[in-house]
């Protein structure tokens, strides 16, 4: 089981990125990986200081001092969360992720715990990175404001085709974005340091800006409803935290060593990260940003409330226009950098979604046709499910980032938490077995590693929930509890159906003494010969045409037309006084199991095979629904003989081709995995 | 073709209401046939005046006064239509309609052309009745009013529910309600003129209003503008002509004399609609009845409009309001039997179209599976295409009659018109071939009233396609053209099928030599012995069973469990290093052909056969995609080996009990056809 999983758990980052990735290599260097598995965690720069600030702006000007200190909070968090991945990584080299690490050390309840928060959480990141992306778009090209929801849901169709039609990604197509993006905000970071050193870095356009406090915070900030505030912003802030257990999903794709090389690599994202969000936040208070939730009422130009004509330029728009603004180009290159590496992570949740529902099908908590099986339609089915979701929430929540990040962090916080559990459980268990000292010693560093991280993700968890579970929250929760569910019932329906299928020990092939043939004719055309021909080359014991009598002129003008051609197979005519075509039938049937119950009958239904869509919905209706009702009835096989019309070898050869580009795909991945 | 025509043709009307009619008799006498037919021709009265008060009253107070000489010209061509349709009824007393008649006489384009004016007359039918009701319901339960659309469609959609469950009206059911109407409306009538005899009839309420005239009007009425609004108003008028063509359709419906007694019952129909349309307009001519369009801006107290707040009864209703002033129940008495007949009107539509469709699906011009040939779900089908489409209306135009109407009655003289020529060409016949002087005098007679009728309902069209094609009849125009085209591409491409599909006069059986069939196995459970053993049981040349190698560890496991219970047929792994299913299988079947193409290749899949619709969602799905690319492939036959788990048996006896009732709904109607 676990080389499967290790083979799916890299494709759920790598995917069949793979294939084109042109860099001589399958396995992935250091300098290549970190970009691949960073744009998720990096892009969460773009929006959660914001969050930070708009969270606190609430208590009045003098409370967006406190955002520094709330940073540093979220960046000791994720300092805690890279050091307790690490040791996954390194328990865990299959790339398994959080489900593995739940199902194996705290049992499926746990797994499909975890499954479920993940996968509400792909959604929200698509959700989430999508629409900032939208609002980035919109303050570099002021025509979008307004239609940012538009310009949203216009994005996820945009991926959704392209993850349809298979256009995957290059290592390289997400390398240079990421480095430009790495490179862009820290330039940008750097130069406002530089130039706050030599005193010449100007305030941010919004300096201006008073902030008027909410009702309980008009008479300063304190007490109760104030810490209550900051943990609201600490919650919002900890958005930065998504993307980081990405790398321990995707171990098996580093070139060897493979956990040192990840652990290395993820403690070099966690360090950018940080970097990133505590250069942002401090810049943004040195240079006196103001950032409201609804800038039209709460920011106040000489008391006065700005009114809705104003735009609000997200956080690192302002600092770019402050910092470049001896150069304009700067806000814009960075406003690109960000929009691009925000629809980069949006991209992941579309690698990793189908994946993981392809885990869960093959465990049998989700259709089994979502289990890939190197098959294209189950990705496409994920793809498809990942988008309407995402498209939903976006026109739900208006592509309002504020609004949406209050249903986000808590699948990741929620999965964070468990299968730290799990690890902690984990190294319990190997030190009830293990006898080498040093081995010990290292094992019990690691669990107390993770017992911390178990802790403060707990922690995090238990302040999301509280801080966020009326804001928005409950909607995730409700629906992980739906998710749950419905994995549970299709698991408990499987295992219902595969006790009633199991055969027994000692069961033997129970033979059918003879097979009594019959083909259904309604005309005597091209596929009914050749299904009285295929019939008869199977030399049945007995073997008859069978008709039903609808029309007294039709079915005699076949007989007659019949015994001209001298078929030599006895055609019966069902009477059917009340036209119904599959009654006489299923009568007929049953009442030939009546009389010799040992046999089994077989009917062979003459088929069109066509090439379009809605040549379907124009043939062969009345035989699916005879195929459908013979099933039913035991002691019965139905033989489709299909005849091939001529638009049918247009289709044949399109999906040919479609399968070979699919298998071209899957043996660039399988290459990738035959290699380690 | 004609008896099967006409059996259908009497069930357009008849259907399967006859099944309950508890009458003694499945044939109806005159006095239960009229109201059967009736309730589509008798309801217009509920709108038509309306329509034709509401179109006058745009050039003010004084245009109205002609209100009655329009009604006279409507009554007129009433009086030519009935005399036509006596002739159908005569000549084609197999009932086949509109349709038949064009189809026999001028050729399948314009039975085509007259089909589409009919489907999307129903529609309209549908969606004029129930919006009328609607108003109707509207007036007499106040806190309806503004939500006359939802209601609308709630009724839609009862009827849908009705007709889908098959439950007919029996004729006592549509006699009560229609004699009540009748009784009701044509006993206001006396009771106002034997008040209006003796001075006691009081004005309406609406009486005091004046009526504000529209741009072209305000300065008196005259010239060419109002003599257009003038037959506009004619041309709406004429909605009061609709369902009088019913009758022909019913025609084997009747007791004998058949011929004779529709012809009776069609003269009757035909009075007492004109006293009807003649008493009301009059009426409410006398009783100085105010409609209009707009009441809100049009009408006027003391020259002030009355404004939003005013509701305004329909014609109807105001008479019974004035005329019963000292009864006040009798209102309620003309509301509910109007909105009943209304509702009998729509009921009419929802079993005419589904029949018309399943000649039209019979004669090729639409999919297959919408031809009845006893078959409860072709009706299904063409009961929800038509209250989907009625319901679009409804929404789309609010319910609003008046909107409604300017689309209706297009379709009714397009199949009027065409019918009538048919007729004429179809005397014309006779005549050539008729020696016979009596039969020869009264086939001119009858070709000279057609001809009348032809000129009259062509005059109609014409003034109806003026006066309404841009106020909304362009829509129904292209309606008709889009079906048209629609049915003439289907039949196409069921010729071109056909075509391709048969088989040359000397084409006898090409017996392919051998039958090579292999067993697709996945796992060795209950489904995959019962395969194995009706494979083996119908004792190919060559028997194998194939499986797939995407998992070794799995196949491995078959592999043993295979060897350990001695199954005696060889188990083919197939490679299958890119996870395939699909290819592998058919890249080995094609093999075998290739190496000897003169066999054929017999794929046993073992199915599980589910009771409920979301266990398909569960299973089979790679079998049928399997299936379906295994026809594709020449020389194969693919033969569905059902395995019916516990809950197929719950489906399978509601699906055998379902059949059992339609199953006698159809005997029933049979019982009919079959006594005359």
């Amino acid at each position: 089981m676990t080389p499967a999983l290790g083979d799916i758990g890299k494709r759920l980052l790598l995917g069949r990125k793979l294939r084109s990735t042109q860099l001589g290599e399958t396995l992935l260097p250091k300098r290549i990986a970190l970009p691949v598995f960073a744009s998720d965690a990096l892009s969460s720069v773009a929006y959660a200081p914001d969050e930070i600030f708009l969270t606190l702006s609430l208590a009045g000007l003098t409370a967006l001092t406190i955002s520094w200190k709330v940073a540093i909070v979220v960046a000791l968090v994720m300092l805690v969360v890279v050091a307790s991945y690490r040791q996954n990584v390194h328990a865990y080299p299959s790339g398994g992720g959080d489900y593995e690490v739940a199902n194996v050390n705290l049992g499926p309840t746990a797994g499909l715990t975890v499954a479920s928060a993940l996968l509400v959480d792909y959604v929200l990141t698509v959700a989430v990175s999508i629409s900032s992306a939208a609002q980035y778009a919109a303050s570099a090209i002021p025509a979008l404001e307004g239609h940012q929801a538009t310009a949203a849901v216009i994005a996820v169709l945009f991926l959704t085709t392209m993850n349809l039609r298979g256009v995957r990604e290059s290592g390289a197509a997400f390398a240079v974005p990421t480095y430009i993006f790495m490179v862009t905000i820290l330039g940008m970071a750097a130069f406002g340091f530089g130039r706050l050193l030599f005193g010449t870095l100007p305030n941010a356009e919004t300096a201006v800006f008073d902030v008027a406090a909410e009702e309980p915070f008009v008479h300063g900030a304190g007490g109760l409803a104030m810490g209550f505030l900051v943990l609201r912003a600490f919650s919002s802030g900890c958005a930065a935290l998504t993307g980081v257990e990405a790398i321990s999903n995707g171990v098996p794709a580093f070139k060897k060593p493979k956990s040192k090389n990840a652990a290395t690599t993820l403690l070099l994202l966690g360090c950018i990260s940080i970097a990133m969000v505590i250069s942002v936040v401090t810049l943004a208070n040195v240079m006196k940003v103001r950032f409201a939730e609804d800038p039209a009422t709460q920011l106040l130009r000489d008391g006065v409330p700005v009114g809705a004509g104003y735009h609000q330029d997200p956080i690192i728009g302002q600092l770019a226009k402050g910092i470049f603004d001896h150069f304009s180009l700067g806000f814009y290159l960075v406003a690109a950098a960000t929009g691009v590496i925000l629809v980069l992570a949006a991209n992941t949740a579309f690698n990793g979604f189908p994946v993981l529902g392809s885990i869960l099908a093959r465990d049998g908590y989700l259709p089994r046709q979502l289990h890939t099986r190197g098959d294209r339609l189950a990705f496409s089915n994920g793809i498809i499910i990942l988008a309407a979701f995402a498209s939903l929430l976006i026109v739900a929540f208006n592509a309002e980032v504020t609004r949406l990040i209050q249903l986000y962090i808590v699948g990741v916080f929620v999965s964070f938490t468990i299968s730290q559990t799990g690890m902690v459980r984990h190294w319990t268990r190997l030190l009830k077995t293990e006898t080498d000292g040093a081995k010990r010693r290292q094992m019990h560093r690691s669990r107390t590693i993770n017992a911390i991280g178990l802790t403060m993700t707990g922690v995090v968890l238990v302040i999301v929930l509280l801080t966020k579970f009326t804001h928005g929250a409950y909607i995730a929760i409700i629906a992980m509890a739906v998710l749950f569910l419905l994995m549970k019932g299709i698991r408990r329906h499987y295992n219902a159906v595969s006790k009633q299928m199991a055969a027994e020990g000692d069961e033997q092939l129970m033979l059918p003494s003879r097979v009594h043939s019959i083909v259904l004719v309604s005309k005597l055309h091209k596929p009914t010969l050749r299904a009285l021909a295929f019939a008869k080359a199977a030399r049945p014991y007995m073997l008859e045409a069978v008709t039903v009598d609808v029309d007294r002129e039709e079915s005699e003008t076949l007989q007659a037309e019949w015994d001209a051609r001298g078929i030599p197979i006895p055609l019966k005519r069902l009477a059917s006084p009340y036209r119904e075509i599959t009654r006489p039938i299923l009568q007929y049937v049953r009442d030939i199991r009546r009389q010799s119950p040992r046999d089994v009958v077989m009917v062979y239904i003459p088929e069109y095979v066509v090439g379009h869509w809605w040549e379907h919905l124009l043939h062969n209706q009345s035989a699916l629904r005879l195929k459908g009702r013979l099933l039913f009835t035991p002691g019965v096989m139905v033989t489709s003989v299909p005849y091939q019309l001529i638009s049918s070898q247009a289709a044949e050869e399109r999906q040919d081709r479609e399968e070979r580009v699919a298998g071209q795909v899957r043996r660039g991945a399988r290459k990738a995995s035959g290699d380690r």
